[in-house]
């Protein structure tokens, strides 16, 4: 029995994110209750091991945890506060300005205190709480959002139950947090989808020659379109914002090119314009924090040859053990008709020479990048 | 002794792209006479195996490959045929119409027939002679670009060289071939840059919150500036154009966005333009060829959680080997301060089933992805 989340937790939507919440809270002792809308997905819940039905002398819950979409999110936080007036009251709606000020609009002033916000970032590419699991939302970030009035009670029952359940707490108010899941989510989903959404002029032949670099970039244009919907709705503010920067950065990239392309030869501004963007990109991504929150300088990729044949990709990681250098990520990488991969191996950048001396060694065939 | 490639070749340019040329075509047994601006350069490629340095009384060369910048490509393509007047001369350079332009102005109309295009698809991270290798052509496409009074002998050569360096030919025409890679590769690139350099913006705390998503789609951002300035403005036609067609859908979703945050509830014409755009991603990136160029929907995804230790993901990788089912692609995912990773292994839809079974029987703990 966990001493960091007081019980009981009720929790109201039983999805993917109230599901996995559910369950984590089970395994950690938790008393959860769960609600949702449909008594089907809340039975489906129950069965799945993310707690029970409240019956109706169930004690009254400490903690209740809204996990709804943003555009009703408001509505149910409201709710709960008037139903239990001694518990606190959580959304995990994956935007948090708009929430708090369609909760600001109905909500009673007393009532507010004891309103937080939070986003446990996890996500998959399928949604329900089929696809829920207690460990989501392990090693992830999960932002505490208080505001002006919040409880600081609320806040460290949030952060103990973001420890309980294997996340990372971080503490950001609800601009920060929109902005910067502009930033890391939302924006990047827009880029890709307006990328993928390209792919339907060329011809199957010009297709054929896509390699990884245009795979990776569109990776998760193949989401949801009604789940992305609400998510840029509720956030519109703050993708706009960042969305109009890269539009104004379109605008240079089109004229420098306009030009080029009238002469090839205009002097240095054409140029220097895109060289720029690219420096700039060059920049913007080495801030991206690595694996363990540490620079991705840190690490080194070293490219190795495997036959694609079972075995052979097991064989390489033993030696990399025995060599005792352990892996920080791993891709391998297939091209077109080719009958052997690319692992690329990241590794802690301090051990690359002996890692690819020592499987030269071994008769690996290692590249230089 | 290759029979699908005349020898000598000589290779013009001897860099990243014209050093594995080198290797590939020496390792098959064909004569290989390297020149370079840099007599250095070409020293270095004459010690890591591209080919030798020819004499005075070196034949005359029955194929030239030019392996240079665009910009500088058809000077030398020109120089060429006016010099061996009985060889083929091919470009490698990554554009294709600018290199025809600028030739056709400046070669006499009777070697024309002469000169064909060719782009053989492969970059690295890296670049220079150091990076070359034999089968860096390996499995990849190989685009030969005759134009309108090109030997057809030229093609077939071209052909020919393409398979004997393992590569998968395909024929297109200039213009055809540079919107190709407009679409794969250059606007791609434009969009990683884009999206990379809005990440000066955020704080740290707010790039602590990035995951797998931005990381895919942002990694190419890490390319080289001067590379790209010549890339995209000797393509800077084709470029554009695709950019003008994601520049009007930009201006939609903005439009749709500053809507939303005016009036959350506007009618459905709003969600409607986003709904859109997701679900034209969702169609575009389906159409990318996967592995072994089939559809991409004839694999499936299976998830398994890697303790981060040494030797888990290789006893993993054992085991599906031993299960019988071959690994089409393979991916882990780590997250910030993670103890386990997420094998993300890509296989034949039709054995799931059967894998995801077999590993949960073993004690792997696998997602429902």
């Amino acid at each position: 029995m966990t001493m960091l989340v007081p019980s009981p937790v009720r929790i109201i939507g039983t999805g993917l994110i109230g599901g996995s919440l559910g369950m984590a809270l089970t395994r950690s002792g938790v008393d959860v209750q769960l609600e949702d809308v449909s008594p089907g997905t809340a039975a489906l819940a129950v069965e799945l091991g993310a707690g029970s039905l409240p019956g109706q002398d169930a004690p009254a819950p400490e903690l209740v945890l809204i996990a709804a979409p943003p555009d009703v999110a408001a509505a149910l936080v409201d709710r709960a506060l008037r139903t239990w007036p001694k518990a606190l009251v959580a959304d995990v709606a994956s935007v948090k300005t708009t929430v708090l000020e369609g909760l600001r609009g109905i909500a009673r002033a007393e009532d507010l205190p004891r309103y937080i916000g939070a986003h446990p970032m996890a996500g998959r590419e399928i949604s329900g709480v089929i696809a829920a699991r207690a460990d989501l939302f392990l090693g992830r970030p999960f932002v505490v959002v208080p505001h002006g009035s919040t409880d600081p009670r609320a806040v460290s029952t949030l952060r103990g139950l973001a420890t309980e359940i294997g996340s990372v707490p971080t503490v950001m108010d609800a601009d920060a947090h929109d902005i910067a899941v502009a930033h890391v989510s939302h924006v990047p989903q827009v880029m890709a989808s307006l990328l993928a959404a390209t792919l339907l002029e060329p011809s199957e032949p010009a297709l054929g020659l896509a390699g990884q670099g245009l795979r990776d970039t569109t990776r998760i244009a193949d989401s949801d379109p009604r789940l992305w919907v609400e998510i840029l709705g509720a956030n519109a503010g703050a993708v706009h914002q960042v969305l109009n920067g890269i539009r104004r950065h379109v605008d240079d990239v089109m004229e420098a090119l306009a030009t080029l392309q009238g002469d090839p030869d205009p002097g240095t501004g054409s140029r220097r314009a895109l060289a720029e963007l690219i420096a700039a990109g060059n920049r913007g991504v080495r801030r991206i924090p690595g694996k363990h929150g540490g620079a991705t300088d840190a690490f080194a990729t070293v490219v190795v040859l495997v036959p694609d044949r079972p075995g052979e990709l097991a064989r390489l990681l033993t030696e990399i053990g025995q060599i005792g250098v352990n892996l920080e990520d791993l891709r391998l990488e297939h091209e077109l008709g080719r009958a052997v991969g690319l692992a690329h191996i990241a590794i802690d950048a301090a051990r690359e020479d002996l890692l690819t001396r020592e499987l030269a060694e071994r008769g690996w065939r290692v590249a230089d990048a």
